[in-house]
């Protein structure tokens, strides 16, 4: 049982009176607000001018009262958003259930806040964590809240800042109890695709929907490092300039590679500075993260899934960091000696495209086999289309792409792999020549490609119904004693005194 | 305070007993023994044996005390080996301080055991864990320990079977007060190299031996892949048959590559079943992992570090236990079309023995990248000379190439990158164009090498002083403002307004 201080009894004397008469007289000034939000970052403020366009009553608070005056006399002025000046403030505004989002750093601040705000609800207020949480916090914060009657949701919301402002990819996954009463708001705010579905739908129990947003992060990761490695090849193997890269990016805009990313690369290229000359070149190749990619690649990891792309695509990331090592290293380790392009540079170019759309459907094939597994893990049933369809618009990964992955799921729901679905096979295969050239290509210049290669790696390793892990399993045995299974008898393990000097004891408890 | 059942009550009594006879006269019958060992699978029995053979008494003890009794009978028979039946019994046989070895199955045995041994043992009294225990479990079981005045020594040990018995790698670290009373017993049992310097010396605190034996067996999860790559082209790419295979790695083992892994290998090309046919192929190609690789693998991301090829070589086992989704694949996904190799075959097996070296040089130039950020996470102080001499013998990944980076570590202590050490930048530069060949031709060819192709890859990453990131912070700045540096003015973070329409609001709370 939680203790009160004086202030403490005093908030929840108040809030029982604010339910009272919020109850009692619903129409009042005092409840007028539909949704409160808590955190006027970026993504906050844009959230909650997104929910204002459309006819929602919004109260917005944050730690920093002073941001509150400040939105409401800026970006918020002239609309119906209203603001706070303390959570009881906040908490007396709301109609009720009481629909309160945090868009505050996920970590500690999340749960200080869910601390602060228990004693100020009642039974069935809904708590809405729309950061980038770790999804073992969610689902801890889901059970947590259970016991005090609260129902909580913990959302994906990805696009970014213009996403936020104009409609996002939503993600909410926790008390389905929750859902009834916050669809309309979610949907009406989400990105449209096609004829209009909103790219939000609920997505599961307990962590579920972070999980689902994390992957999508880390699938975000992946394309980011496969634009940078194609960026590399262009520049490096065919020496272009900065209008070209940026015609090429627009170029493939307009291909099955249409998508957020594609887009904003081609702007990238042709953004210039004050004076005039190009901002990119000037930026340090040190890229910084938050944690979300790392969470995907430890997961797959955890639930041995080979997610190998993004665990690539993170650790460029690392490497990239080390600038200072990495600027001491180019002074002692050389290249390839004297390797220039010689071949027809148009037809790269399209190998480069093709590679990358290839390592794409490699990526997203992994994502969706961390997805599964999950589910597994978890007991959580998800519906794979619906997540594609989620991603299809207002997230960073948006792309027409994410609508072929919607169909393969149509065409079959328990699909088991993007990989043998006629469309990617096919697209694959399409690919496959190219993507082979470019990447041998980049590796006789000596242009790092952790993620071209790795996909391919993958794709040939996942085709083929014999790989070499024969040789690893009879090493294992040989020095480990760990025993292992024949072709002709899978199920059964079986141990070899290879040496003749050997014991026979199988191990048990000596792991390699 | 922990609470004693009756029988708790009767040990505690038992114990005090024991440890007032065994100090009011240590050299009867009753304190006989050097040191126990409780575990008596493979690895447990051999190490018994090997401290038997250096002078010491050794105490056995096990769970099923049954197994005590065969292994008294049959593989300890005319030794000086004794054996318990019961914890108690144990004890009360061992002289003081008592030094007793785990060797059970990492995790909750370790805990049971040390739980039902706390109230047998005295103040100065030495648990050691010899089992592959996660270093953060071997922390806080230092911690745990100290409380009660007991020291605690979590150590690696590694060498399988047959280091075990004729001398393993030790990596013991913990409380260090402990190291004077179990050094001689360490020291005389590890393998020795050279001039008979032992493969066993003090590693670090807390968690310090078991991280550096975890890292070990990443690095060995790495070499076993990288064979299998070798063994996969030298296979499908040249055709050779086992018997070539076997020389190919006899005569391998008389160069650079001169190792336990590359020996074993050879050996396991020629291994020939009852009915006289090779055995390697009737494998299974479906790899196990006890979890040391993963572990590895999830410190990495933790710590930002990219140890990539260790990374991949742990997905490559998940892949290969997808055994029957990837044979269903195989249907379905095509490889390369019409390509056999036409190049020069002995010149061909060069370039894969070089690119195994080369690959071999990074992924242990990650590992050591590993320890060091692990060191400064931690704040140990580790001797990375001395641990490749820990290497050097005894364990799986022994080598004459950890002598090299013995020697590296001899010439400059502070050496930041293995990398950035002569013998290694010219033993990669030397190799550099047999290594592209191998990965470009496998890649052309369809051969999954995510090791071999990985290490390049990082190769090719670290030698560039700019690498294409400043267009990925770029991105990250367009899409969620999340700021980058400029070349010029490093450690200043600024946001650039890409679109004219975003904001200017730099983000806080949105991770991406």
């Amino acid at each position: 049982m939680r203790k009160y201080g004086k202030e403490g009894v005093l908030q929840v004397a108040r809030s029982v009176w604010d339910s009272i008469t919020s109850r009692r007289n619903p129409s009042e000034t005092m409840a007028q607000a539909d949704i409160a939000l808590i955190g006027l970052a970026v993504m906050g403020q844009n959230l909650i001018l997104n929910m204002n366009d459309h006819g929602f009553v919004v109260c917005a608070y944050n730690r920093t009262v002073s941001k509150v005056h400040d939105f409401l006399k800026n970006e918020a002025k002239g609309t119906k958003v209203i603001g706070a000046e303390s959570l009881e403030d906040m908490v007396s505004k709301l109609k009720t259930p009481r629909r309160i989002v945090l868009l505050v750093k996920a970590g500690q601040a999340v749960d200080d806040f869910i601390d602060k705000l228990v004693p100020l609800l009642e039974s069935g207020d809904i708590i809405i964590d729309g950061g980038n949480s770790e999804y073992r916090d969610t689902t801890r914060r889901c059970r947590s809240l259970k016991e005090k009657n609260l129902l909580f949701v913990g959302s994906g919301v990805s696009g970014g800042e213009e996403g936020a402002r104009y409609g996002p990819s939503l993600m909410p996954g926790g008390h389905i109890e929750a859902w009834p009463h916050i669809k309309d708001i979610f949907q009406s705010i989400a990105a449209k695709v096609g004829t209009g579905e909103p790219c939000c739908d609920w997505v599961g129990d307990e962590g579920a929907g972070h999980f689902v947003k994390m992957v999508h992060n880390g699938i975000e990761y992946g394309d980011m490092q496969l634009i940078c490695e194609a960026y590399h090849l262009m520049k490096d193997v065919l020496g272009m300039d900065h209008d070209e890269m940026a015609q090429a990016f627009d170029d493939w805009n307009k291909t099955e590679l249409d998508s957020f990313l594609i887009e904003i690369t081609a702007n990238i290229f042709k953004y210039k500075d004050a004076d005039g000359t190009h901002l990119l070149p000037k930026i340090r190749d040190s890229a910084g993260q938050k944690g979300t990619g790392k969470w995907t690649a430890i997961s797959a990891l955890e639930y041995g899934t080979p997610v190998t792309l993004i665990g690539e695509a993170v650790f460029a990331r690392c490497l990239s960091s080390l600038k200072e090592e990495r600027v001491e290293a180019s002074k002692s380790l050389s290249g390839p000696s004297g390797s220039t392009f010689s071949g027809d540079k148009k037809q790269f170019l399209e190998d480069i495209r093709k590679a990358l759309y290839a390592s794409k459907i490699i990526s997203y094939a992994q994502g969706f086999m961390l997805l599964r597994q999950a589910a597994k893990e978890f007991g959580w049933s998800l519906n794979y289309g619906a997540i594609a369809l989620m991603w299809r618009g207002g997230c960073i990964i948006r792309s027409v792409f994410l609508g072929e992955i919607n169909k393969a799921f149509d065409r079959d729901p328990e699909l088991q792999n993007l990989l043998l679905d006629s469309f990617f096979s096919n697209a694959v295969q399409e690919c496959q020549e190219s993507w082979r050239r470019a990447v041998s290509t980049g590796v006789q210049q000596g242009i790092p490609m952790p993620c071209f290669t790795t996909a391919l790696s993958f794709y040939d390793g996942y085709r083929h119904d014999m790989l070499p892990a024969n040789l690893l399993q009879a090493q294992r045995d040989y020095f480990g004693a760990h025993t292992y299974e024949l072709l002709s008898n899978p199920g059964t393990f079986i141990h070899t005194n290879w040496t003749g000097h050997g014991g026979t004891v199988s191990s048990s408890s000596y792991n390699a």
